[in-house]
């Protein structure tokens, strides 16, 4: 067979050159999310990060997940630049909830082509969140999968390590009955319930993403990619103070799937539902699809990011220190003896 | 809208409950990974890890890594339980050339519907090569991604996490012109060069992963998923003597592609192709696509599966410690002043 017949890894669907070429246009973005703790450059085998010293006995906290099918949204409205800061965050958030700051960071992007200017805004979203959680971009990886993935697709996952001092892991042992529920206000839909949000906005509404969302004033696009918030800034003095007892994020399975790891086994919560006004995107969703509010619960956020834990003496304090005008904060409940949670 | 007719996540294609199940199922698997620094059950949001306290000025070093296309083989074999192993083990090489060895592993399993068994044999996979590699299988996420995957497809990804002293760090520094380059035998592909290794078995050579691989004696199923090894248990001895100066582990890009990424930016080497017989699939491979040689070496790791840099008295201890019938080692060349890898 003439060499010219031949096959080569190109032919055969993967470009290593434009690999390269990708790598290296990510390499100035990974090196603004470097901190004085991380010793190695992009394109070494592994990230290093050195483990900070000034944490007396210290726990790694890691979490692995993905972008989900909100990306499909992302490649609807053909905008790369939100869905990795919605992975970091989601990230950052899920290690919070055992009292952990964030080190470092690495994400998996994988596509059927390397388009590399959709793997630079994807990364650069990585990046952008990575910096703002004070979070390390130590690494990752970015895989051409020829026959996985539809023209213009990609799946995006992407794994944290934060550190936390052990006697201060929230570990749901420390609520008691009487505690206090605040709740922390979504950002939108976060990262969780787009198989079933796209299903309505797309199928039952016949939205396209450049309509306007109805009663938003904003586009579909604009309305479903919200960046799933991060609770780091707002929660990180609360932590401090040692007043938190613990916290849960409201992603997949919602408040009932997600408010009971962090009671523990013997104790649950009454959650009044009437404490907060559910936003439009939930209630225009819920309609369109006429979706059971128990299913509503159960697949998404409702509006409440995230749940705190705290003493009641310590209400008060917490409210103060964490309610805002872009993340209003309420009470919404209480822990209860018997297990379970109650709509109040 | 009467209510039976509404919509519910379960008939928008994710199946919260069997996500459970699948979770339930997998709990067994990873608590038999779990060592003294395990601190967290799965279930928990983050997986804990106590910072081991036998080490001075410890680093982490982290890298994130998909099984790639070889998952179309095992799709086609139907055979489940071997890519979690070949990931765990690709992951361990990439961490243990900067000399860590690994603490926890994290994995990301997407697929369009969630089948039970599937995920059972693939995280089974990653658990066994986790508990062989002395590493604690801290979590993961489970996705269910409909139409992202086709029909009983899915992806693979990992995320591993190893520590080491950071004055025991290889980063490229130490090797010398003159130092010798010691060949650790592949085990097969490893995980490389799948999307051009397929297309010529399947489509040039009209192979089904039931027919006998030609000159093998076993079947295109077997010779394709043969599983990466893991050079921990083979270098953990020469990696504690201190006489290791470098290692490359051949991953995608060949032994061009990887070498120099140990011998850093001054040096090259001289690699003596015939110093070991290319194994026959690589050989059956390159010739039924007619791929030329600087292809072969630059896609396939060609039957070399680690190069370690070591000085030159130390090449008869170093040898004699690494090779053995399951994993020959040999002399293959010679790290050289000037940058560059030359075919000797």
């Amino acid at each position: 067979m003439p060499e010219s017949s031949g096959l080569d890894y190109r032919s055969a669907g993967v470009d290593l050159d434009a690999a390269e070429r990708a790598k290296e246009g990510l390499k100035s973005l990974v090196a603004s999310t470097r901190d004085e703790h991380t010793l190695s450059a992009l394109g070494q085998f592994g990230g290093l990060y050195a483990v900070p010293g000034n944490v007396d006995d210290p726990v790694l906290v890691s979490s692995a997940d993905g972008a989900g099918t909100k990306l499909k949204v992302a490649f609807l409205a053909g905008r790369h630049d939100t869905v990795g800061q919605d992975l970091v965050n989601h990230c950052v958030d899920d290690i919070l909830v055992q009292g952990a700051r964030p080190l470092f960071f690495l994400d998996y992007l994988a596509c059927g082509t390397m388009d590399e200017e959709v793997v630079a805004e994807v990364v650069g979203g990585v990046a952008k969140a990575c910096k703002q959680n004070g979070c390390s971009l130590l690494g990752g990886e970015t895989a051409q999968m020829p026959e996985f993935y539809a023209a213009g697709e990609y799946d995006l996952a992407g794994f944290i390590v934060g550190i936390v001092e052990r006697d201060r892991i929230l570990d749901g042992s420390s609520a008691r009955a009487g505690d206090v529920l605040i709740g922390l206000a979504s950002s939108g839909l976060h990262t969780n319930g787009y198989t079933l949000a796209r299903k309505i906005a797309f199928d039952s509404m016949g939205l396209s993403v450049d309509d306007q969302f109805p009663g938003s004033g904003r586009s579909v696009a604009d309305v479903l990619l919200d960046i799933h918030r991060s609770y780091l800034p707002i929660l990180s003095d609360a932590l401090d103070s040692r007043k938190v007892r613990g916290l849960a994020h409201i992603t997949g399975g919602g408040i009932p799937g997600n408010l009971p790891r962090t009671l523990g086994s013997e104790l649950g919560a009454v959650v009044d539902l009437a404490s907060w006004d559910v936003p439009d995107v939930f209630r225009v969703l819920g309609d369109a699809g006429g979706v059971e509010k128990d299913e509503m619960l159960r697949v998404f956020n409702m509006g409440v990011g995230m749940i705190v834990v705290v003493a009641p003496e310590d209400v008060d304090a917490v409210l103060e220190g964490v309610n805002g005008p872009e993340c209003p904060a309420w009470v919404m409940g209480q822990v209860e003896a018997r297990a379970g949670i109650r709509w109040g």
